[in-house]
């Protein structure tokens, strides 16, 4: 599926982290460049998300900030 | 100052467009790898942003859905 | 491709309007049930959305706010 | 109340899951048609949200992202 | 409507600048302090908004970043 | 760092609320008026939020909605 999200970053899980009903996920998506994702549970599980698994990062370009020094 | 955002990322303005009323900026934050923002045209004019100025992607670790094939 | 987003609501583009930077796409997703998606042009083109074609409309549950009467 | 967002989906809570600090209502909006919202437990609570109660599921447009296959 | 945003904060219209789809709204929430809203054309439309009206700026706890010096 | 963000409101934290991996966080913009925000653990750790603190709230304008009565 094409995605009309303009930041699409495949990577690498490196770490999974459940809570009670939220999930942190942090990809590798270029070498020591990790994204932090906050997803419920169930997501983690429907894709069965585990360290060393191929997955991508996706965020909205409406979704970022920019900031300068 | 320090954010909440999971997801800080310096880089080097590649690209702003702007729009009626938003703007869309790209940041180079690795070789090759750039995230795409969208703001007002308001803060792009109050950041000063052009090609080659320094900034930073920030996003949101609620705002990241992860995919996977 | 799958996604953690919860809200994955397969349809039909019933309109695309654009403007200088953002486009907003009208997707049926169930007879008489119509989703509205704000975009940049971009990804619009990017995708070739046009009246009649399939799409997907895709919502993160934190991104869903709930209210009662 | 009217409001800004483009998408508001009045249905019925067919499922309330509490975690430690985060909750997640699932609200049938259509026949077989489910959205999943990920709200504070303070927010639930406040709203009463149990299961068979009537309930509006409510997106902005920007916060939707669009895919084609 | 009650709704599950967390951040509720009712106020005047203090400025309406529409372009080619998205308007930008500031609502004033208290004396001196505004809120700047970005939405699509269509809804300030459907809601009327221009100066001095009363309006509420609505936000989401999970969209609201901490920073600290 | 100056943000593109277009709401940004200093204040001082109010309360503190860790769940399994998301924290809940009330930051006092003025006087009597509290915003709240929804962040991961981790994030409430690195900052060092506690009571009392002085913090700064920070909302794009893209996620801000509008309501009227």
């Amino acid at each position: 599926m094409k995605l009309s999200a303009r930041n699409v970053m495949p990577g690498k899980v490196v770490s999974v982290t459940k809570g009670a009903t939220t999930a942190h996920v942090k990809i590798e998506v270029a070498a020591g460049f990790v994204v932090t994702a906050s997803i419920t549970n169930e997501a983690a599980e429907a894709l069965g998300l585990e360290v060393g698994k191929a997955a991508t990062a996706i965020v909205k370009a409406s979704d970022v900030i920019v900031g300068v020094d």
